[in-house]
């Protein structure tokens, strides 16, 4: 067994959804590792990650109101310190993930047919945002 | 250390809990790994994985509920192309788990005395759900 | 690679947040495994984990309304045998995590500059949560 670990830097747009399948697949395929898993850790509290369907964008969108209601700007924050969508980030990150761990089945990741890796940007600008990507297996 | 891998097929009932710890439990104790890792995957984005209290059927009852009220079927949801129960599934499923990672502790899932792993069908109708066990140990 | 595997007794003291991330990263120095993951994982199904910031206290204190709010304990649920805090427990932890994968990198936890990881006890009273900590790497 062998274990891989490399780190990948997205650019997000601001509050959405920024599929990153493609650069973790990439990270599994430079591993060479066939079978095992395959861990993203994203090293931030105010974006997180989610598993989610890839085909039609209407859930990306529904979902994206679905959250903004569970956790609105407009509560009364005791922390506001960086704005209105500050702690909402953390709300909306602690209902969703901060690691994920997906197996490697094949030299591939093993996801369903219709799922995707997205990291869900919480704030409303641009960040740049840090995954860890750690594959380990044979 | 070494590394198992297991595909298994849950069948549903329609909305619900499926107890899959004695399925996973299999896994772990084919695999002969003593000490380490079981992760399970959940290759759906309408069903999840979640771990919860396997004595009072009513835990399960009340969390349904929950969720139900969480993520309606009520709600204007933008994508609804199969059905009301479509993307409340999607939103309850990234409100809980696609992956979840249980110790290995001598042989034996290292679960606390309460707990049980579930796959939860957020689908009205039964669905058959694939589920990868990836077991990594010694 | 190698697999390291120690349970933590943690005690809270009742509804809060218990910071668990010096003694997870005690325990991966213990293995001195240098690159790889480290997976925590909490046995009960009335306490969770949860990765937040660690600077403003008030981050926390917010997260605690917040999901006070989506689960009251005066919602009419069924299960009740424990009192009224003891079916939020556990629906609060579905909307959390049961279990944690953080990177091992250079031989600490690759948590980002504002990460600390949280034991999040969802019962009114104090209580003794074990986790179990696997690191596996190399």
């Amino acid at each position: 067994m062998r274990v891989h670990q490399t780190k990948l830097e997205i650019r997000t747009t601001g509050r959405g959804f920024s599929n990153v399948t493609a650069a973790v697949e990439a990270a599994v395929r430079e591993s060479g590792i066939v079978t095992g898993l395959c861990s993203v850790f994203i090293q931030h509290t105010s974006a997180s990650l989610v598993i989610q369907e890839n085909a039609d964008p209407a859930v990306l969108r529904d979902l994206g109101r679905f959250f903004a209601d569970l956790a609105p700007d407009t509560r009364d924050w005791e922390h506001d310190d960086e704005g209105p969508d500050d702690m909402p980030a953390h709300a909306k990150s602690a209902l969703t993930r901060s690691s994920e761990s997906i197996p490697v089945v094949r030299g591939r990741l093993g996801l369903g047919t219709w799922q995707a890796l997205y990291v869900m940007e919480h704030r409303a600008r641009a960040h740049t945002r840090c995954l860890v990507v750690t594959v380990q297996g044979e």
